[in-house]
């Protein structure tokens, strides 16, 4: 059964049956045109990550602003935005299965098609159907510079894969992936400063070691919202992932800015809209943004707006919230917003966006790339 | 985009790709089997709650084995199970936007139809919408046993509402919800059955209060898989709401049974395949069960026969594991199943089930209600 969009067109956001996911239009397309204009001319490439909106209809109007492409996290979601019209996919994360390569492969018919190798396997894998389906794809060795997912150790690890790669018919050598997930989180800026200045350092050794053997990275790919400046700023990144930056979220905006305020560079444009469903006592307020509404992998979503209600507990059917201020005049059927503590989570459980402006709706975007990660 | 299952029905499970979301068939059966010996003969009624599942095909079967109906948590999940053949329909939970009712009353004309109130406004709403629509709803008072969420306190505050449910034309007074929450993740079993005995006297009070105004309670529902035997054993409840014991997760069999011993009257039937795609150094294994793959509500979740290999951290991407026992000959391509934390949000991740059994692929059933509960 396909699930219809909560809303058409035109309508008043009042009558948007809810739970909804809601991007205010106006601070979202600021956000996109002050990104674009951050790094229009810093000479590196803005190449945002799709895992955040999971949007072809967004990715689109990142490349119209400047993007080179885009960064997917798996097969399925680059045969999404390829499908959705994206025309540079880079897939920043290993495939090893062999169908899944196969499938990758098959997408460089219609668009750029780029993924990153930690083995020789892997180089090895996508050299073969590469030549075999008469593709050309763009490999780049992934590093770990702290973020302990994938990855090798940085320098002369990388050499061997980085030389398969170049020796292997139907795969260019990309160049370094070096991105810092754990940064993203962590709150005082000169701390996040730091960690990537110790990234940029292994970056360059890495280079360094290429280098002494001939190999030129092309690109070296990373960053996040919280951390971007930073990379961009190294004199070693050429291409800058960001990914959060469209929407925010309260784990991005808990970090703090460089005078130690709130980081808030860019402004919260998406939402869940819920309504009250239930207010069975004067401090329990129940609303339909259950768990099936809200993630939770970071926390707890907060209300709007709203200081005297405060997000509780998700359970199955209910999300319930605690009024401290008594004299606020909540009551069954009204609605609000809550800001999502993780944005890509919590869009990971919609099948569409509503885009709304002045109090309407204004567009309908279905959710391209939702699912587990096939 | 529609997302394809991840296999087809024949495959091999190590054909299938993954992430995937896995039934072992025989123990899903003996679960089924099993629940419906235990109730029937019990003077209690089966109604197992749909927010577990999500799937139509397995509520078919829960109603060939006995089942009364079945519980859904919101009026899109009703749609849902409506649309793919079951016939007796309760949401456990209050609907309160006339949109909303007039979609639900809408359904009243296929199936039976029941729903939960907790304020008169909700009962005229109710009311006046299924004398329009020209049918019956089997309207259901919710009290407060414990759970904290929806519903008016036992005993009084209950009897304006049933007798407004019962003066209404298009309405039947459906009894009580009793549901217990909290209670279901309680790891003790001495203090879930002393908590169910409060519920049941609870309950009892309040069936006095509404029997002193002439006003009999067709059902008392309520239950889960962690404390059904309590409310079957009552003598007060009449239906059982149980869900979870189709598939089990790590929350339910965390819980003690009598013995002391873990909670095992019902098998671990639900997995997620996954499938190793880096293991960078000796420690660290890198999997596709990302946070899109796993929900996290309840904790992580642990790996099924392996107790040297330990989920540790789900991210954007990956699902971290520890190697403890580094002599386990673990390689990049190994395939191997997750047990959730919790079934409901995991399955809600999904939009398939692969039926397995003998290693191969029987069954492809689809995710009917999905969805952020609209």
């Amino acid at each position: 059964m396909t699930i219809p969009p909560p809303a058409e067109i035109g309508l008043p956001l009042e009558d948007v049956d809810t739970p909804a996911l809601i991007i205010e239009l106006d601070p979202f397309e600021r956000n996109l045109r002050r990104m674009a204009d951050e790094v229009a001319g810093s000479g590196t490439d803005l190449r945002p990550h799709v895992k955040t909106h999971k949007s072809a209809d967004i990715a689109r109007r990142q490349e119209a602003l400047g993007a080179v492409g885009v960064c997917c996290q798996n097969v399925s979601e680059a045969e999404a935005m390829v499908d959705g019209g994206v025309t540079d996919v880079f897939v920043s994360n290993e495939v090893v299965d062999r169908r899944k390569v196969v499938r990758l492969a098959s997408l460089a018919r219609q668009a750029r098609i780029g993924v990153c190798v930690d083995t020789l396997d892997a180089v090895t894998t996508l050299g073969d159907v590469a030549q075999e389906l008469g593709v050309e794809l763009r490999i780049v060795v992934e590093i770990n510079v702290g973020t302990d997912r994938c990855g090798v150790e940085p320098g002369e690890p990388a050499l061997p894969l980085a030389r398969a790669i170049t020796e292997a018919p139907g795969l260019r050598f990309g160049g370094l992936q070096a991105y810092h997930g754990p940064v993203q989180h962590v709150r005082k800026f000169a701390e996040r400063r730091k960690l990537i200045e110790g990234s940029a350092a292994k970056v360059r050794h890495t280079l360094d070691v290429l280098e002494r053997d001939g190999l030129v990275a092309e690109t070296v790919t990373g960053a996040g919202t919280a951390s971007y400046r930073f990379e961009m700023e190294s004199g070693v990144f050429t291409e800058l992932q960001v990914g959060t930056y469209v929407f925010m979220d309260t784990d991005y905006t808990d970090n703090q800015a460089e005078d130690g305020g709130p980081f808030v560079d860019f402004e919260q444009s998406l939402f869940v809209y819920t309504q009250v469903v239930s207010r069975p006592a004067p401090r329990r307020v129940l609303t339909d943004a259950s768990n099936r509404a809200v993630s939770l992998d970071s926390g707890l979503p907060t209300v709007r707006a709203n200081p005297g209600l405060e997000y509780e507990k998700a359970s199955d059917g209910h999300g319930r919230l605690i009024l401290h201020d008594t004299n606020l005049d909540i009551r069954v059927g009204d609605r609000f917003f809550l800001v999502p503590a993780h944005c890509n989570t919590t869009a990971n459980l919609y099948d569409h966006y509503l885009g709304v402006r002045d109090g309407r709706v204004e567009t309908v975007w279905p959710m391209s790339s939702r699912g587990p990660g096939n």
